[in-house]
C-alpha cells in the first residue's frame, strides 16, 4: 500500500550537490533568524559525493566561502596549485617545457586557486548548514521528485504556494547510481577522507518515512539543482543550447610514479601526435590527469564508454609523457568524457522555479569551473530569495538572478569553448602548419582564461541591485559597479589588529554602506562625517526606515567606517555615535595605516578612493558593489534602498546618542 | 567491598591539564607507531577546565603547536593581541596614555601572541590526541593517586617498572572540586564553546570501573602534571623554593561597558593611588582584568579569600580607571590571588618520575606563562621518553630535560619577580620620588619581557642533545645551537609553493637534518653535494646505521634539502637520489628564491648561512637547533647521533639508487 502525505515549504531545493548545497547554506541565515522559514534540500542519491568528483576552488569561490566561515577549514586540507607549466614538441617530437605562468595570476585575489576533493568541500558546507540552522536544514535522501506543477496566476502572490511538487521516497536499492555499466559499491567510491558513521548518517530516510511513500509539496519556491540531466530543466521544458565536440578525454585520480618533473605543478602538456594532459595536483598525494584519448565521437552516435577502461588512458598518457616515465601506483578513480558547452536561455520560470548549477550549463572540467559556478550561482540567489522570503526585499529583485547569472554562463562556456578546441588540437609544427595550433595562442588563451576563470572578472550589468547609472564610480575608481568588492588589508582600529577588509564581510544577508571617512582629522571633512552620521540616526534615513524596530541597528544594513588616518592620531570616540560607532562596539572603524608587522596597505589607493574626501560604496549581500556615491549623496542611498527593500510594519525610527559619553584622552 | 585490581603501564600521566595533555599529544605519536606501548593519563577532577583559566598562547607555543598540526584551528578561534597601550597618572592624577607598543615585538616568530580560552585549547588537544593515538590514549577521570613507591635499584633497567603507584576511583560527588567557599556547579562554569555532549563524554568513569577501586598500576615512567598542589611534587618530597607578594590581585573575565578608548588593547594601567590593571582582550568580546585591590597579604597568613567579591573587584578598578567610566554588561568569571614566585631545584627523580608545569613551578599569571611553561615542559621532555621508551635513544637523554627546564623556570620566575614588583608598584610622582616604580623603567621592562616572553629567547646550554662545543655555529650564524630552529619562507621546488619552511618541521619523534644545498648549479658545489648524499646512502651513514630494516628510510632522521637556486635554474632530479630525493617523494627538496606571489625570502641570509657553501644543520623532534657542521663533516653527524641513539637489531645499511633514472629536462 503506497502511502500518501502533503506539505507546504518555503524553498525545496532539488540536488544537494555544490549548487544545491550552497542554497541551503545561504538560505540557513534565514532560517536561523526566521525558525518558521522552511527550507528542504532533497537528493535521489543515497550516497553522498564519490571520489573523483570537480575539485577546484577558485578565487573568488575561496572569498566567498570565506564570508560563510568555511575558507580556513578548507583551505587547510586542500592542496595550493602555484604553478602552470606549459610543455610542448620539440624539434625531435617529444615534449619538453616551454615555460612557467603563475597558476593564480598575482594580485587579482587574497586568495590562490586550490584543489580539494569535491566530498570534502560539501562535507564542510553540510556541517555549516547543520551549524548556522541549527539543524532545521538538513538533507533528505533519497527522494526523487515525479511531478511539478507551477500555478503562474499566483506567481506575484507573496502567501502563495505556486508550486506544488510530487516526491517520492526510494528504496536504497534503486537510488544507488550507476558507473560505467557497474552497480557502484558504496564504500569502494566513498571519500576516504571521511569517517563511515560520518557517511551513514546521510543515507537514511528521513525519520516515519518509508521506501515508496509519496509526498505532495506545496512550495512557494523550488531551485532545481539536480545537474547535468535535471529533471527540473527537463519538466520546465529549458533547452540546454549548445554543441558536443568529437574529443574524447580519460580521467585518472591517481598517485603517479613518474620521473616527469613538474609532476606536482598544473601542466598543460601538448604532444606532437599523441594528444594532450593536463595535470591538477591535488591533496594527499594525488594527482589528476586529464588525457586526451584517440578515439573521437561519431555526430550524433553515442560513444561505447565500456571501450575506456584505466588501461586504455595509463596507456596513452604513457605516450604523451615520452621521454618521461608514467606509471600508476595508486588509482584512486578514473572516468570518460566528451566535452561539450551547452547553456540555457532561461535560468528561471516565473521567478517561482529557477534551475542552477549544472542544470543549466555544462562546459569541460579541465578548466575547474563547474563546481566554482555551480555554487556562485546559487550564492548569487540564495541571498535574494532570502531578503524576499523574509519580506525585506521586493519580489523584483528575483529577476536579476538570470539577468547576472545567464550571460555569465554564456560567456563561460563561449570561453571554454575556444580553450578545450586549442587544447585538444594538435601542436602547430611550423609557422606554415595550419591545422595546428599555435602554442603561443594557446598560451594567451590561458593566461587570459586564468583570469576569466578565477572568477574576479565578473561585472555585472546594470539591474535593479546594481546601480551603475546612479553611481559616482570615480569616487572610488576601483571599487567598480558588477564586480565585486575586493579585500585590501586595514588596521582595526581598536586595538590596531591588521586584517584583510574582506573577512569583515560575513554573508548573513546585510547589505553594507562603507564609509570611507577620508582624513578625518580635518576638521571640515570631519565635518561631512559628521553629517553622514546625523543622516543615519535621522527619522529618514535607509537604517532607520529599513531596520525593524528593537532589531540591531545593523542588523539590515551594517555600517562600517574606513578613515585614512593613523589609529594614533585620532580615537575612535571622535567618530559620530551611535551612527558610526556604535556602543560597545569594536568592529565598527577601520583605519588604512600603518601596523606593527606590516607596512602601509595604501588601501583607499587600491580602492581608488580619494584619501581626504572620501565616499560611500553600498555592497551587497554578496560581496558585489552595487552602489558608490559621495558623503552627501544620502539622497542616493534612499533611492537606491527604495528601489529593494521593504519598510518593515515597525520601523527603528531615528536613533539619539543616550548615554554614551565622549572621554577625549 | 573495596574492588582491587593491578597493571602495567609505561606511561603514567597524572593530571589532564596543559602540561598533562601536552605529555599525552606528544607520546601518542610513539604509541602510533607501536600500539603496545601504554601511555595512561588521568585526573582527580571530574568536570573538565572552567571558564577564566590560563588562556594567552605565545609565539613558541603556536609555532610547536603548528607542528602538532593545531596551530590552525586554535588561531581560527583565538584572538589576536596586537597593541600595547601604556596608561599612567599625568599631572591632575587621572590616568592617560603615554605609549603604544606592539604586543609581539615584529620579526621574532611567524606568529604574533593571541588569546584563547583555556578549555578550547585543551578541546583541541585531546581531539589530537584520540586521533594520533587511535583513541588508545584517552583522559581517566576522576582517579587520584594515592600512594607512589620508587625502587631506585631498578631505575637503569629498561625492562624493569620501577614505579608503583596506587590509584584511586572516586565517585562524582567528592571530585567536584570547590571554588571559593561554593561547590562549583557543572555547567555554570563550563566553557560556553563546547557542547554538552563533548563534555559529558569526559566526565565517565572508565568502562568496567566503578568508584572506590583501587589500582595498583606498575609504570616504568610517571609525570607529575598535578598543578600547583602537585601531590606528585608533595610524595617525591620536592621543596617550592620562592616568596609570595603581599600584593592581592583579582581577576574579572567580562563583557565590559566602558568608554576606555583601549578596551579591546592589551593595557598595563598605572594609577596614582588606587593601583594596577593589566588589560587582556580575549575571543567572543570578553576582556580579562587584572585588577590590583588595596588589600595586602599579611606575612604567614592565609587570605580570607570571602572577602575578595566582584564587587569589590569592579568597584576598584573604577577608580582606576579614572576619568573613563567602567562597567561590567556581563560577568563570565572571577578570581582572586596573591602573587608568589616558586620553582622546584629538581625536577625529576631518577629520571622515573618527572614532574611539570606549575607542579615545579608558580608565577604571576598577567605575563601569560604558565599554560604556556606548561605545555612546553611536557613537549621537551614527550620526545625523549618517546625515543627512550621505543628503544630509539639512550636513557642518558631524559637528563637533558631538567637540565633544558629547571633553567628556564628558574629564569622565568625572576623575570616574573622583578616585573611583577614594577606593575604593583606605586607609579613614581617625579624622578624624587624614590619609593615609585619609574615609569620608564617599567616600559623598558615590560618590552624586554614581552621577548621573554615569547618563548623564543630560549637558549639552552650544552648537553647531550645540545651540541654547541661540536659545532661550526659561523656556518649558520642565526641558527644557534640551543635555540629553536626559526622558521623563514622557502618554496617548495617541486611545485614552485611558497610556503613557511618550519611547517615542514611536523613534531613526530623524527630527527632533521636540514642540508643547505648552497649554489647547487655550481659544478665544485653539487661535487660537495654529492658526496655528501653519498654518505647518506653509504653502510656507515647515521641513516643506514640508525633506520631499521623495513622501516621508512626517513622515519627517524628526516634529510631535507634547501638550496639557494632559482628553481628555475635546476631540477629536483639534478640532485642525488634516493638520499636528498627519495623516490617519488616531492616534499624533500626546497629552495631559497622568488615565487609569483612573494618576493625572494633571502631566506639563506635569515638563517645566516652562506648561499654558496652551505651548511648542514640538525634539529631536535622539538624543533631545537642541535649540531652545525659543514657538507664534509659527515664525522660530526655520527658523534652525535652515535652520544644519543640506539642502533635497531636489524638496521636498514645502504641503500642504492635502483631503478631511479634521471631524464634531464
Amino acid at each position: 500500500m503506497t502511502k500518501y502525505s502533503e506539505s507546504y515549504c518555503d524553498v525545496l531545493i532539488v540536488g544537494a550537490g555544490p549548487a544545491g548545497l550552497m542554497a541551503a547554506r545561504v538560505l540557513s541565515q534565514y532560517v536561523r533568524e526566521d525558525p518558521d522559514l522552511k527550507v528542504r534540500i532533497i537528493d535521489k542519491r543515497s550516497t553522498k559525493v564519490y571520489n573523483g568528483q570537480a575539485d577546484g576552488l577558485q578565487c573568488r569561490t575561496l572569498e566567498s566561502l570565506k564570508n560563510l566561515g568555511l575558507a580556513d577549514k578548507i583551505l587547510e586540507e586542500a592542496n595550493d596549485m602555484s604553478t602552470i607549466a606549459l610543455y610542448n614538441p620539440d624539434e625531435t617530437g617529444k615534449i619538453r617545457r616551454t615555460d612557467r605562468i603563475p597558476d593564480t595570476l598575482p594580485g587579482i585575489s587574497r586568495y590562490h586557486q586550490v584543489v580539494l576533493h569535491q566530498g570534502r568541500i560539501e562535507r564542510h558546507i553540510l556541517d555549516s548548514i547543520a551549524e548556522v540552522s541549527d539543524t532545521r536544514v538538513k538533507v533528505e535522501r533519497p527522494i526523487i521528485p515525479e511531478k511539478m506543477e507551477i500555478d503562474s496566476s499566483k506567481a506575484e502572490d507573496p502567501d502563495a504556494y505556486p508550486v506544488t511538487m510530487t516526491l517520492r521516497y526510494m528504496g536504497e536499492e534503486e537510488s544507488t547510481p550507476l558507473q560505467f555499466g557497474h552497480r557502484t559499491e558504496n564504500g569502494l567510491f566513498r571519500s576516504n577522507l571521511q569517517t563511515q558513521e560520518e557517511e551513514d548518517a546521510q543515507y537514511r530516510l528521513p525519520e516515519g518515512k518509508e521506501a515508496g511513500e509519496i509526498e505532495t509539496v506545496h512550495c512557494k519556491y523550488v531551485i532545481g539543482c539536480d545537474g547535468g540531466h535535471s529533471w527540473v530543466r527537463r519538466t520546465l521544458g529549458f533547452e540546454m543550447i549548445g554543441e558536443q565536440t568529437d574529443y574524447i578525454w580519460g580521467v585518472l585520480d591517481a598517485v603517479p610514479a613518474s620521473n616527469f618533473p613538474d609532476i606536482r605543478s598544473r601542466c598543460a602538456i601538448h604532444s606532437a601526435e599523441s594528444g594532450s594532459i593536463m595535470i591538477i595536483p591535488r591533496e594527499n598525494n594525488l594527482v589528476r590527469f586529464y588525457v586526451q584519448l584517440q578515439d573521437r565521437a561519431e555526430k550524433g552516435q553515442r560513444v561505447d564508454r565500456t571501450k575506456f577502461t584505466p588501461e586504455v588512458v595509463i596507456a596513452n598518457a604513457k605516450k604523451i609523457f615520452e621521454p618521461y616515465t608514467f606509471d600508476v601506483q595508486q588509482l584512486d578513480w578514473f572516468t570518460a568524457y566528451h566535452i561539450g558547452q551547452r547553456v540555457t536561455e532561461k535560468f528561471s520560470k516565473d521567478e517561482r522555479v529557477f534551475i542552477a548549477g549544472d542544470a543549466c550549463h555544462t562546459h569541460s572540467p579541465k578548466a575547474g569551473q563547474g563546481m566554482n559556478t555551480s555554487m556562485m550561482d546559487t550564492y548569487n540567489l540564495g541571498w535574494k530569495l532570502g531578503l524576499v522570503l523574509s519580506g525585506r526585499a521586493k519580489r523584483d529583485i528575483l529577476k536579476t538572478y538570470e539577468q547576472e547569472r545567464q550571460p555569465f554562463a554564456q560567456a563561460l562556456i563561449d570561453f571554454d569553448h575556444q580553450f578545450s578546441r586549442l587544447f585538444s588540437g594538435r601542436p602547430a609544427k611550423d609557422v606554415a602548419d595550419e591545422m595546428g595550433v599555435s602554442m603561443d595562442v594557446f598560451k594567451e588563451a590561458f593566461v587570459k582564461g586564468n583570469e576569466f576563470a578565477s572568477g574576479t572578472a565578473i561585472n555585472y550589468d546594470e539591474n535593479l541591485v546594481t546601480d551603475k547609472k546612479g553611481s559616482k564610480q570615480e569616487l572610488a575608481k576601483n571599487c567598480v559597479v558588477g564586480t565585486r568588492f575586493k579585500s585590501h588589508p586595514v588596521v582595526r582600529h581598536s586595538e590596531g589588529y591588521w586584517m584583510h577588509f574582506g573577512d569583515r564581510l560575513v554573508t548573513d544577508g546585510r547589505f553594507r554602506i562603507i564609509l570611507f571617512a577620508g582624513k578625518a582629522t580635518d576638521p571640515a571633512q570631519m565635518a561631512r562625517i559628521q553629517k553622514f552620521g546625523a543622516y543615519l540616526d535621522s527619522e529618514g534615513s535607509v537604517i532607520s526606515r529599513f531596520t525593524p524596530k528593537g532589531a540591531d541597528r545593523n542588523s539590515r544594513i551594517d555600517v562600517i567606517t574606513i578613515h585614512s588616518c593613523h589609529r594614533d592620531d585620532i580615537e575612535m570616540h571622535d567618530f559620530p555615535a551611535p551612527s558610526l560607532h556604535p556602543k560597545w562596539q569594536y568592529d565598527f572603524i577601520y583605519a588604512d595605516c600603518d601596523s606593527w608587522h606590516h607596512p602601509h596597505p595604501k588601501s583607499y589607493q587600491a580602492w581608488g578612493v580619494d584619501e581626504t574626501k572620501g565616499a560611500v560604496v553600498v555592497v551587497r549581500p554578496d560581496g558585489y558593489t552595487s552602489l558608490v556615491a559621495d558623503l552627501e549623496d544620502t539622497a542616493e542611498l534612499d533611492r537606491y534602498f527604495d528601489g529593494i527593500l521593504i519598510e518593515p510594519k515597525e520601523k527603528a525610527g531615528a536613533q539619539t546618542e543616550g548615554d554614551w559619553t565622549k572621554v577625549f584622552v
